[in-house]
Protein backbone atom coordinates (compact mmCIF):
# COMPACT_ATOMS: atom_id res chain seq x y z
CA UNK A 1 0.00 0.00 0.00
CA UNK A 2 1.15 3.49 -0.33
CA UNK A 3 3.54 4.47 2.26
CA UNK A 4 2.70 8.12 3.74
CA UNK A 5 0.55 10.75 2.12
CA UNK A 6 1.96 13.59 -0.03
CA UNK A 7 1.01 17.25 0.33
CA UNK A 8 0.54 20.06 -2.31
CA UNK A 9 4.34 21.34 -2.32
CA UNK A 10 5.40 17.79 -3.20
CA UNK A 11 7.39 17.39 -6.40
CA UNK A 12 4.97 14.57 -7.99
CA UNK A 13 1.64 16.23 -6.76
CA UNK A 14 3.45 19.23 -9.34
CA UNK A 15 4.69 17.33 -11.56
CA UNK A 16 0.80 15.65 -12.36
CA UNK A 17 -0.56 18.59 -12.36
CA UNK A 18 2.05 20.33 -14.60
CA UNK A 19 1.36 17.61 -17.24
CA UNK A 20 -2.06 18.77 -17.78
CA UNK A 21 -0.46 21.25 -20.17
CA UNK A 22 1.08 19.92 -23.64
CA UNK A 23 4.34 21.64 -23.06
CA UNK A 24 5.68 19.37 -19.96
CA UNK A 25 4.29 16.31 -22.00
CA UNK A 26 6.32 17.59 -24.28
CA UNK A 27 9.30 18.30 -22.02
CA UNK A 28 8.69 15.44 -20.14
CA UNK A 29 8.29 12.83 -22.19
CA UNK A 30 5.39 11.70 -19.71
CA UNK A 31 1.30 11.69 -19.42
CA UNK A 32 -1.60 11.22 -17.32
CA UNK A 33 -4.20 8.00 -17.76
CA UNK A 34 -6.53 8.64 -14.95
CA UNK A 35 -9.86 6.34 -13.79
CA UNK A 36 -9.64 2.67 -12.23
CA UNK A 37 -9.95 1.06 -15.58
CA UNK A 38 -7.51 2.92 -17.77
CA UNK A 39 -4.94 2.30 -15.11
CA UNK A 40 -5.39 -1.39 -15.29
CA UNK A 41 -5.36 -1.38 -18.81
CA UNK A 42 -2.08 0.45 -18.70
CA UNK A 43 -0.53 -1.81 -16.51
CA UNK A 44 -1.67 -4.49 -18.75
CA UNK A 45 -0.16 -2.44 -21.99
CA UNK A 46 3.34 -2.55 -23.15
CA UNK A 47 3.99 1.35 -22.16
CA UNK A 48 6.60 1.66 -18.60
CA UNK A 49 4.71 3.93 -15.92
CA UNK A 50 6.64 6.42 -13.99
CA UNK A 51 4.51 6.65 -10.28
CA UNK A 52 0.62 6.60 -9.81
CA UNK A 53 -1.60 8.87 -7.09
CA UNK A 54 -4.16 7.48 -5.34
CA UNK A 55 -6.95 9.22 -3.50
CA UNK A 56 -6.86 8.09 0.49
CA UNK A 57 -10.89 7.48 -0.09
CA UNK A 58 -10.41 5.40 -3.39
CA UNK A 59 -8.46 3.26 -1.56
CA UNK A 60 -11.06 1.79 0.56
CA UNK A 61 -12.06 -0.15 -3.16
CA UNK A 62 -10.86 -3.78 -3.09
CA UNK A 63 -10.11 -2.90 -6.77
CA UNK A 64 -8.01 -0.16 -6.10
CA UNK A 65 -6.15 -2.00 -3.21
CA UNK A 66 -5.17 -5.16 -6.20
CA UNK A 67 -4.37 -2.49 -8.33
CA UNK A 68 -2.25 -0.68 -6.31
CA UNK A 69 -0.35 -4.12 -5.05
CA UNK A 70 0.00 -5.07 -9.01
CA UNK A 71 1.38 -1.39 -9.76
CA UNK A 72 4.05 -1.90 -6.88
CA UNK A 73 4.92 -5.45 -7.91
CA UNK A 74 6.23 -3.73 -10.82
CA UNK A 75 7.94 -1.19 -9.13
CA UNK A 76 5.86 1.09 -10.02
CA UNK A 77 5.74 3.54 -6.90
CA UNK A 78 2.48 4.90 -5.71
CA UNK A 79 1.67 7.90 -3.62
CA UNK A 80 -1.50 8.64 -1.36
CA UNK A 81 -3.24 12.19 -1.96
CA UNK A 82 -6.01 13.65 0.68
CA UNK A 83 -9.71 14.30 -1.75
CA UNK A 84 -9.41 17.61 -1.62
CA UNK A 85 -5.79 17.64 -3.31
CA UNK A 86 -6.52 14.60 -5.50
CA UNK A 87 -9.79 16.90 -6.84
CA UNK A 88 -7.29 19.90 -7.73
CA UNK A 89 -5.05 17.16 -9.54
CA UNK A 90 -7.86 15.80 -11.38
CA UNK A 91 -9.10 16.58 -15.01
CA UNK A 92 -12.74 14.90 -14.26
CA UNK A 93 -15.37 16.24 -12.51
CA UNK A 94 -16.60 13.00 -10.70
CA UNK A 95 -12.58 11.95 -10.19
CA UNK A 96 -11.89 8.23 -9.55
CA UNK A 97 -9.22 8.68 -7.19
CA UNK A 98 -6.18 7.50 -9.42
CA UNK A 99 -4.21 8.27 -11.92
CA UNK A 100 -1.36 7.22 -13.89
CA UNK A 101 1.77 8.58 -14.41
CA UNK A 102 2.73 7.12 -17.95
CA UNK A 103 6.40 7.33 -20.15
CA UNK A 104 5.08 8.62 -23.33
CA UNK A 105 6.40 5.94 -26.34
CA UNK A 106 8.03 7.15 -28.82
CA UNK A 107 7.32 5.91 -32.53
CA UNK A 108 9.08 7.09 -35.16
CA UNK A 109 7.90 6.27 -38.99
CA UNK A 110 11.48 5.37 -40.08
CA UNK A 111 11.65 2.60 -37.70
CA UNK A 112 7.83 1.14 -38.18
CA UNK A 113 8.34 -2.67 -39.47
CA UNK A 114 9.14 -3.40 -43.27
CA UNK A 115 6.01 -4.96 -43.68
CA UNK A 116 3.46 -2.63 -42.54
CA UNK A 117 0.68 -3.25 -44.37
CA UNK A 118 -3.03 -3.36 -43.55
CA UNK A 119 -4.90 -0.17 -41.95
CA UNK A 120 -3.84 3.08 -41.03
CA UNK A 121 -5.61 6.04 -40.11
CA UNK A 122 -4.25 9.84 -40.75
CA UNK A 123 -5.83 12.36 -38.70
CA UNK A 124 -5.38 15.84 -40.13
CA UNK A 125 -6.37 18.94 -38.02
CA UNK A 126 -8.94 16.54 -35.86
CA UNK A 127 -9.22 19.29 -33.03
CA UNK A 128 -11.79 17.95 -30.73
CA UNK A 129 -10.00 15.45 -27.96
CA UNK A 130 -13.07 13.25 -27.88
CA UNK A 131 -12.87 12.92 -31.70
CA UNK A 132 -9.66 11.92 -31.82
CA UNK A 133 -9.93 9.79 -28.61
CA UNK A 134 -13.00 7.75 -30.44
CA UNK A 135 -11.26 7.29 -33.74
CA UNK A 136 -8.22 5.90 -32.04
CA UNK A 137 -10.35 3.55 -30.38
CA UNK A 138 -12.64 2.47 -33.10
CA UNK A 139 -9.04 1.44 -35.22
CA UNK A 140 -7.88 -0.31 -32.59
CA UNK A 141 -11.10 -2.21 -32.89
CA UNK A 142 -10.46 -2.91 -36.66
CA UNK A 143 -7.27 -4.11 -35.97
CA UNK A 144 -5.32 -1.10 -37.38
CA UNK A 145 -1.66 -1.22 -37.47
CA UNK A 146 -1.25 2.20 -36.51
CA UNK A 147 -2.45 6.04 -36.10
CA UNK A 148 -0.18 8.66 -38.33
CA UNK A 149 -0.91 12.33 -36.38
CA UNK A 150 -0.73 15.21 -38.52
CA UNK A 151 -0.45 18.99 -37.34
CA UNK A 152 -3.46 20.60 -36.39
CA UNK A 153 -4.58 17.67 -34.27
CA UNK A 154 -5.49 17.32 -30.77
CA UNK A 155 -2.66 16.37 -28.57
CA UNK A 156 -2.61 12.51 -28.41
CA UNK A 157 -1.90 12.33 -24.92
CA UNK A 158 -3.67 14.56 -23.48
CA UNK A 159 -6.23 13.41 -20.52
CA UNK A 160 -9.54 13.66 -22.85
CA UNK A 161 -7.71 11.90 -25.35
CA UNK A 162 -6.44 8.95 -23.34
CA UNK A 163 -9.61 8.45 -21.72
CA UNK A 164 -12.15 8.89 -25.10
CA UNK A 165 -9.73 6.16 -26.59
CA UNK A 166 -10.08 3.88 -23.59
CA UNK A 167 -6.67 2.73 -23.11
CA UNK A 168 -6.00 2.43 -26.95
CA UNK A 169 -3.17 4.70 -27.01
CA UNK A 170 -1.26 2.38 -24.79
CA UNK A 171 -1.80 -0.37 -27.44
CA UNK A 172 -1.87 1.35 -31.51
CA UNK A 173 1.46 2.60 -32.83
CA UNK A 174 0.38 6.23 -32.66
CA UNK A 175 2.91 8.68 -34.94
CA UNK A 176 2.93 12.35 -34.09
CA UNK A 177 3.58 15.22 -35.96
CA UNK A 178 3.82 13.76 -39.42
CA UNK A 179 3.56 15.87 -42.35
CA UNK A 180 2.17 15.98 -45.39
CA UNK A 181 5.67 14.88 -47.04
CA UNK A 182 6.25 11.94 -44.60
CA UNK A 183 3.07 10.87 -45.27
CA UNK A 184 3.83 11.29 -48.76
CA UNK A 185 7.26 8.84 -48.32
CA UNK A 186 5.58 6.42 -46.12
CA UNK A 187 2.96 5.73 -48.25
CA UNK A 188 5.03 5.17 -51.17
CA UNK A 189 7.68 3.21 -49.07
CA UNK A 190 5.22 1.06 -47.68
CA UNK A 191 2.93 0.33 -51.20
CA UNK A 192 0.01 1.82 -49.12
CA UNK A 193 -3.05 3.47 -50.88
CA UNK A 194 -3.98 6.95 -49.76
CA UNK A 195 -8.24 6.99 -48.78
CA UNK A 196 -9.45 10.88 -48.23
CA UNK A 197 -12.91 11.04 -46.89
CA UNK A 198 -14.42 14.35 -48.95
CA UNK A 199 -17.36 15.70 -50.53
CA UNK A 200 -16.56 16.64 -53.68
CA UNK A 201 -17.47 15.72 -57.71
CA UNK A 202 -14.32 13.29 -57.58
CA UNK A 203 -15.51 11.57 -54.79
CA UNK A 204 -16.82 7.48 -54.75
CA UNK A 205 -18.71 6.14 -52.06
CA UNK A 206 -16.66 3.89 -49.64
CA UNK A 207 -19.36 1.36 -50.46
CA UNK A 208 -18.24 1.48 -54.22
CA UNK A 209 -14.75 1.41 -54.00
CA UNK A 210 -12.78 -1.59 -54.20
CA UNK A 211 -9.93 -0.86 -51.43
CA UNK A 212 -6.60 -1.60 -51.13
CA UNK A 213 -5.09 -4.30 -48.52
CA UNK A 214 -2.65 -1.93 -47.81
CA UNK A 215 -4.63 1.36 -46.86
CA UNK A 216 -4.66 5.16 -45.06
CA UNK A 217 -7.90 6.34 -44.22
CA UNK A 218 -7.35 9.98 -43.56
CA UNK A 219 -10.04 12.51 -41.53
CA UNK A 220 -9.70 15.87 -41.57
CA UNK A 221 -11.06 18.64 -39.49
CA UNK A 222 -14.48 19.09 -37.95
CA UNK A 223 -15.48 22.21 -40.00
CA UNK A 224 -13.05 22.17 -42.63
CA UNK A 225 -11.98 18.88 -43.74
CA UNK A 226 -8.77 17.59 -45.41
CA UNK A 227 -6.42 20.04 -46.91
CA UNK A 228 -6.14 20.48 -50.31
CA UNK A 229 -2.64 19.04 -50.59
CA UNK A 230 -3.57 15.88 -48.81
CA UNK A 231 -6.98 15.39 -51.36
CA UNK A 232 -4.48 16.42 -54.12
CA UNK A 233 -2.48 12.70 -53.34
CA UNK A 234 -5.34 10.92 -52.12
CA UNK A 235 -8.22 8.70 -53.80
CA UNK A 236 -11.68 10.56 -52.50
CA UNK A 237 -14.23 8.97 -50.81
CA UNK A 238 -17.53 9.94 -49.25
CA UNK A 239 -20.10 8.55 -47.26
CA UNK A 240 -24.17 8.39 -48.83
CA UNK A 241 -26.56 10.21 -47.41
CA UNK A 242 -30.54 10.38 -47.28
CA UNK A 243 -32.01 12.13 -44.63
CA UNK A 244 -31.44 16.03 -44.05
CA UNK A 245 -27.88 15.66 -42.26
CA UNK A 246 -25.66 17.56 -44.13
CA UNK A 247 -22.88 15.80 -42.78
CA UNK A 248 -21.34 12.92 -40.24
CA UNK A 249 -19.22 13.85 -36.71
CA UNK A 250 -15.99 12.74 -38.14
CA UNK A 251 -15.91 10.29 -35.14
CA UNK A 252 -18.96 8.78 -36.72
CA UNK A 253 -17.80 9.05 -40.09
CA UNK A 254 -14.59 7.08 -39.62
CA UNK A 255 -16.16 4.61 -37.79
CA UNK A 256 -18.28 4.12 -40.98
CA UNK A 257 -15.22 4.06 -43.52
CA UNK A 258 -12.89 2.02 -40.87
CA UNK A 259 -15.69 -0.40 -40.48
CA UNK A 260 -16.38 -0.83 -44.45
CA UNK A 261 -12.74 -1.50 -45.11
CA UNK A 262 -12.68 -3.83 -42.78
CA UNK A 263 -15.95 -5.66 -44.00
CA UNK A 264 -14.43 -5.87 -47.11
CA UNK A 265 -10.78 -7.05 -46.00
CA UNK A 266 -11.83 -9.06 -43.67
CA UNK A 267 -14.40 -11.18 -45.42
CA UNK A 268 -17.40 -9.70 -42.56
CA UNK A 269 -20.35 -10.65 -45.03
CA UNK A 270 -22.56 -13.45 -45.59
CA UNK A 271 -25.08 -11.10 -46.48
CA UNK A 272 -24.64 -9.36 -49.72
CA UNK A 273 -27.19 -6.63 -49.73
CA UNK A 274 -30.30 -6.85 -51.52
CA UNK B 1 -32.05 44.60 -37.27
CA UNK B 2 -32.69 44.37 -33.57
CA UNK B 3 -34.45 47.42 -32.30
CA UNK B 4 -32.79 48.12 -29.10
CA UNK B 5 -30.41 46.55 -26.64
CA UNK B 6 -31.55 44.83 -23.79
CA UNK B 7 -30.09 44.31 -20.42
CA UNK B 8 -29.75 41.58 -17.83
CA UNK B 9 -33.10 42.09 -15.85
CA UNK B 10 -34.89 41.53 -19.44
CA UNK B 11 -37.28 38.96 -19.58
CA UNK B 12 -36.22 37.56 -22.96
CA UNK B 13 -32.72 37.16 -20.98
CA UNK B 14 -33.83 35.24 -17.96
CA UNK B 15 -35.88 32.89 -19.84
CA UNK B 16 -32.94 32.06 -22.55
CA UNK B 17 -30.62 31.59 -19.10
CA UNK B 18 -32.99 29.50 -17.69
CA UNK B 19 -33.56 27.25 -20.58
CA UNK B 20 -29.80 26.19 -19.69
CA UNK B 21 -31.93 24.01 -17.63
CA UNK B 22 -34.33 20.24 -18.22
CA UNK B 23 -37.02 21.41 -15.71
CA UNK B 24 -37.45 24.89 -17.56
CA UNK B 25 -37.06 23.53 -21.31
CA UNK B 26 -40.29 21.36 -19.88
CA UNK B 27 -41.90 23.59 -18.39
CA UNK B 28 -41.72 26.38 -21.18
CA UNK B 29 -41.87 23.70 -23.53
CA UNK B 30 -38.49 25.97 -25.20
CA UNK B 31 -35.52 25.33 -25.60
CA UNK B 32 -32.00 26.94 -27.38
CA UNK B 33 -30.37 26.68 -30.21
CA UNK B 34 -26.82 28.08 -30.14
CA UNK B 35 -24.60 28.90 -33.02
CA UNK B 36 -25.13 30.92 -36.21
CA UNK B 37 -25.34 27.58 -38.39
CA UNK B 38 -27.45 26.03 -36.36
CA UNK B 39 -30.10 28.94 -36.41
CA UNK B 40 -29.73 28.96 -40.41
CA UNK B 41 -30.92 25.34 -39.40
CA UNK B 42 -33.88 26.42 -37.28
CA UNK B 43 -34.97 28.64 -39.88
CA UNK B 44 -35.48 26.26 -42.91
CA UNK B 45 -36.60 23.44 -40.23
CA UNK B 46 -40.93 23.53 -40.04
CA UNK B 47 -40.16 24.10 -36.10
CA UNK B 48 -41.49 27.18 -34.51
CA UNK B 49 -39.47 30.21 -33.54
CA UNK B 50 -39.97 32.05 -29.70
CA UNK B 51 -37.15 34.78 -30.65
CA UNK B 52 -33.47 35.75 -30.93
CA UNK B 53 -30.94 37.04 -28.91
CA UNK B 54 -27.91 38.67 -31.06
CA UNK B 55 -24.80 39.92 -29.39
CA UNK B 56 -23.60 43.15 -30.73
CA UNK B 57 -20.40 42.51 -32.00
CA UNK B 58 -21.99 39.31 -34.18
CA UNK B 59 -24.43 42.28 -35.73
CA UNK B 60 -20.99 43.31 -38.10
CA UNK B 61 -20.84 40.12 -39.98
CA UNK B 62 -22.90 40.17 -43.01
CA UNK B 63 -24.41 36.92 -42.62
CA UNK B 64 -25.28 37.66 -39.09
CA UNK B 65 -27.30 40.42 -40.13
CA UNK B 66 -28.68 38.40 -42.82
CA UNK B 67 -30.04 35.88 -40.79
CA UNK B 68 -31.18 38.65 -38.58
CA UNK B 69 -33.69 40.18 -41.44
CA UNK B 70 -34.53 36.96 -42.48
CA UNK B 71 -35.51 36.07 -39.24
CA UNK B 72 -37.34 39.44 -38.63
CA UNK B 73 -39.21 39.05 -41.87
CA UNK B 74 -40.97 35.53 -40.09
CA UNK B 75 -41.98 37.60 -37.21
CA UNK B 76 -39.31 36.45 -34.68
CA UNK B 77 -38.48 38.97 -32.31
CA UNK B 78 -34.70 39.90 -32.82
CA UNK B 79 -33.55 41.30 -28.96
CA UNK B 80 -29.10 42.70 -29.04
CA UNK B 81 -27.58 41.95 -25.96
CA UNK B 82 -23.98 43.11 -25.17
CA UNK B 83 -20.99 40.70 -25.03
CA UNK B 84 -20.53 40.43 -21.40
CA UNK B 85 -24.10 39.65 -21.27
CA UNK B 86 -23.88 37.34 -24.14
CA UNK B 87 -21.24 35.38 -22.81
CA UNK B 88 -23.11 34.95 -19.49
CA UNK B 89 -26.31 33.15 -21.14
CA UNK B 90 -24.32 31.31 -23.69
CA UNK B 91 -22.97 27.73 -23.05
CA UNK B 92 -19.79 27.47 -25.20
CA UNK B 93 -16.46 28.42 -24.37
CA UNK B 94 -16.03 30.67 -27.57
CA UNK B 95 -19.87 32.10 -28.51
CA UNK B 96 -20.90 33.03 -31.83
CA UNK B 97 -23.17 35.57 -30.26
CA UNK B 98 -26.43 34.07 -31.83
CA UNK B 99 -29.23 32.07 -30.05
CA UNK B 100 -32.42 30.90 -30.85
CA UNK B 101 -34.97 30.32 -28.75
CA UNK B 102 -37.46 27.43 -29.85
CA UNK B 103 -40.43 25.64 -29.40
CA UNK B 104 -40.32 22.44 -28.76
CA UNK B 105 -41.77 19.64 -31.09
CA UNK B 106 -43.85 17.58 -29.46
CA UNK B 107 -44.22 14.19 -30.84
CA UNK B 108 -46.93 11.20 -29.40
CA UNK B 109 -46.07 7.75 -30.94
CA UNK B 110 -50.01 7.30 -30.43
CA UNK B 111 -49.82 10.23 -33.54
CA UNK B 112 -46.80 8.67 -35.46
CA UNK B 113 -48.05 7.76 -39.18
CA UNK B 114 -49.66 4.70 -39.71
CA UNK B 115 -47.06 3.61 -42.00
CA UNK B 116 -44.23 3.99 -39.74
CA UNK B 117 -41.85 1.39 -41.80
CA UNK B 118 -38.04 2.23 -42.38
CA UNK B 119 -35.29 2.81 -39.82
CA UNK B 120 -35.83 3.31 -36.10
CA UNK B 121 -33.14 4.13 -33.76
CA UNK B 122 -34.04 3.27 -29.29
CA UNK B 123 -31.61 5.27 -27.36
CA UNK B 124 -31.94 3.53 -24.15
CA UNK B 125 -30.12 5.82 -20.97
CA UNK B 126 -27.44 7.07 -23.90
CA UNK B 127 -26.21 9.94 -20.93
CA UNK B 128 -23.31 11.72 -22.63
CA UNK B 129 -25.19 14.11 -24.55
CA UNK B 130 -22.26 14.44 -26.94
CA UNK B 131 -22.80 10.63 -27.68
CA UNK B 132 -26.83 11.52 -27.96
CA UNK B 133 -26.39 14.33 -30.60
CA UNK B 134 -23.86 12.51 -32.79
CA UNK B 135 -26.58 9.41 -32.95
CA UNK B 136 -29.18 11.62 -34.05
CA UNK B 137 -27.04 13.09 -36.68
CA UNK B 138 -26.11 9.70 -37.86
CA UNK B 139 -30.05 8.36 -37.65
CA UNK B 140 -30.90 11.67 -39.66
CA UNK B 141 -27.84 11.11 -42.66
CA UNK B 142 -29.28 7.46 -42.85
CA UNK B 143 -32.95 8.79 -43.74
CA UNK B 144 -34.11 7.48 -39.92
CA UNK B 145 -37.84 7.48 -39.46
CA UNK B 146 -36.96 8.90 -35.95
CA UNK B 147 -35.86 8.83 -32.60
CA UNK B 148 -37.05 7.03 -29.33
CA UNK B 149 -35.48 8.23 -26.37
CA UNK B 150 -36.15 5.85 -23.39
CA UNK B 151 -35.86 6.71 -19.58
CA UNK B 152 -32.47 7.82 -18.72
CA UNK B 153 -30.93 8.66 -21.75
CA UNK B 154 -29.69 12.69 -22.03
CA UNK B 155 -32.03 15.29 -22.54
CA UNK B 156 -32.78 15.80 -26.57
CA UNK B 157 -33.85 19.69 -25.97
CA UNK B 158 -30.35 20.07 -24.09
CA UNK B 159 -27.60 22.47 -25.69
CA UNK B 160 -25.21 20.27 -25.95
CA UNK B 161 -27.11 17.49 -27.64
CA UNK B 162 -29.07 20.63 -30.07
CA UNK B 163 -25.33 21.46 -30.85
CA UNK B 164 -23.89 18.02 -31.75
CA UNK B 165 -26.61 16.95 -33.82
CA UNK B 166 -26.08 19.79 -35.64
CA UNK B 167 -29.59 20.56 -36.27
CA UNK B 168 -31.05 17.18 -36.95
CA UNK B 169 -33.37 17.44 -33.58
CA UNK B 170 -35.18 19.83 -36.06
CA UNK B 171 -35.87 17.22 -38.42
CA UNK B 172 -36.31 13.85 -37.49
CA UNK B 173 -39.31 13.53 -35.04
CA UNK B 174 -37.95 12.66 -32.04
CA UNK B 175 -40.20 10.61 -29.21
CA UNK B 176 -39.13 11.09 -25.42
CA UNK B 177 -39.99 8.91 -22.46
CA UNK B 178 -40.57 6.14 -24.02
CA UNK B 179 -41.51 3.26 -22.00
CA UNK B 180 -40.48 -0.23 -22.37
CA UNK B 181 -43.78 -1.24 -22.88
CA UNK B 182 -44.40 1.78 -25.23
CA UNK B 183 -41.85 0.47 -27.37
CA UNK B 184 -42.90 -2.84 -27.36
CA UNK B 185 -46.58 -1.76 -28.61
CA UNK B 186 -45.21 0.37 -30.85
CA UNK B 187 -43.03 -2.82 -32.34
CA UNK B 188 -45.93 -4.94 -33.12
CA UNK B 189 -48.18 -2.12 -33.91
CA UNK B 190 -45.47 -1.42 -36.91
CA UNK B 191 -44.16 -4.51 -37.45
CA UNK B 192 -40.98 -3.72 -36.54
CA UNK B 193 -38.13 -5.27 -35.77
CA UNK B 194 -36.09 -4.79 -32.66
CA UNK B 195 -31.99 -5.39 -32.85
CA UNK B 196 -30.07 -4.65 -30.05
CA UNK B 197 -26.19 -3.79 -29.41
CA UNK B 198 -25.25 -6.42 -27.45
CA UNK B 199 -22.24 -8.71 -26.55
CA UNK B 200 -23.32 -12.08 -25.38
CA UNK B 201 -23.36 -15.55 -26.77
CA UNK B 202 -26.89 -15.21 -28.51
CA UNK B 203 -25.60 -12.44 -30.09
CA UNK B 204 -25.07 -12.18 -33.98
CA UNK B 205 -22.46 -10.21 -36.37
CA UNK B 206 -24.46 -7.42 -37.61
CA UNK B 207 -22.96 -8.26 -41.02
CA UNK B 208 -24.79 -11.56 -40.92
CA UNK B 209 -27.96 -10.73 -40.07
CA UNK B 210 -30.41 -10.23 -42.65
CA UNK B 211 -31.58 -6.77 -41.37
CA UNK B 212 -35.47 -6.39 -41.36
CA UNK B 213 -36.75 -3.23 -43.83
CA UNK B 214 -38.70 -2.12 -40.72
CA UNK B 215 -36.02 -2.06 -37.99
CA UNK B 216 -36.12 -0.81 -34.70
CA UNK B 217 -31.93 -0.66 -33.83
CA UNK B 218 -31.18 -0.03 -29.98
CA UNK B 219 -28.24 1.11 -28.25
CA UNK B 220 -27.32 1.76 -24.65
CA UNK B 221 -25.80 3.43 -21.66
CA UNK B 222 -21.96 4.23 -22.28
CA UNK B 223 -21.23 1.85 -19.35
CA UNK B 224 -23.84 -0.71 -19.03
CA UNK B 225 -25.31 -1.43 -22.09
CA UNK B 226 -28.99 -1.70 -22.53
CA UNK B 227 -31.50 -3.25 -19.99
CA UNK B 228 -32.01 -6.87 -19.63
CA UNK B 229 -35.50 -5.90 -20.40
CA UNK B 230 -34.56 -4.68 -23.45
CA UNK B 231 -32.40 -7.49 -24.65
CA UNK B 232 -34.94 -9.76 -23.86
CA UNK B 233 -37.28 -8.58 -26.39
CA UNK B 234 -34.63 -7.76 -29.05
CA UNK B 235 -32.52 -9.31 -31.90
CA UNK B 236 -28.87 -9.12 -30.27
CA UNK B 237 -25.91 -8.02 -32.58
CA UNK B 238 -22.52 -6.90 -32.27
CA UNK B 239 -19.91 -5.62 -34.26
CA UNK B 240 -16.51 -8.12 -34.88
CA UNK B 241 -13.51 -6.20 -33.17
CA UNK B 242 -9.87 -7.12 -33.71
CA UNK B 243 -7.57 -5.54 -31.78
CA UNK B 244 -7.15 -4.63 -28.58
CA UNK B 245 -10.43 -2.55 -27.71
CA UNK B 246 -12.91 -4.05 -26.14
CA UNK B 247 -15.74 -1.94 -26.94
CA UNK B 248 -16.53 0.71 -29.26
CA UNK B 249 -17.60 4.57 -28.43
CA UNK B 250 -21.57 4.38 -28.50
CA UNK B 251 -21.60 6.71 -31.22
CA UNK B 252 -19.17 4.79 -33.29
CA UNK B 253 -21.00 1.57 -32.74
CA UNK B 254 -24.06 3.43 -34.14
CA UNK B 255 -22.16 4.76 -37.18
CA UNK B 256 -21.32 1.31 -37.81
CA UNK B 257 -24.67 -0.53 -37.22
CA UNK B 258 -26.83 2.39 -38.67
CA UNK B 259 -24.85 2.02 -41.74
CA UNK B 260 -24.29 -1.73 -41.96
CA UNK B 261 -28.76 -1.62 -42.20
CA UNK B 262 -28.25 1.60 -44.38
CA UNK B 263 -25.89 -0.22 -47.00
CA UNK B 264 -28.03 -3.52 -46.80
CA UNK B 265 -31.62 -2.05 -47.16
CA UNK B 266 -30.27 0.51 -49.51
CA UNK B 267 -28.58 -1.36 -51.96
CA UNK B 268 -25.51 0.69 -51.41
CA UNK B 269 -22.81 -2.00 -52.25
CA UNK B 270 -21.39 -2.54 -55.46
CA UNK B 271 -17.84 -4.39 -53.55
CA UNK B 272 -19.50 -7.56 -52.33
CA UNK B 273 -16.34 -8.51 -50.71
CA UNK B 274 -13.35 -11.01 -51.20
Amino acid sequence: MPSKIIGGENQWVKLATALKKSKYREERQLFRAEGVRLAEMALASPLAMAYALVETAALTAERVRRLVADLEAKNVPCYEVTPTLYRKISDTTSPQGVMLIMKKPTHSLSDSPPNSAGLWVALEGVQDPGNVGTIIRTADACGAAGILAMPGTADIFADKVVRGSMGSVFNLPIYEDVTQEALQDFCQAKRLTLYAAAVDSEAKSCYRVDFAAATVLAFGNEGNGLSSELLARAQKIYIPMFGQAESLNVGAAAAVVLYEWTRQKRGLSAYQGD
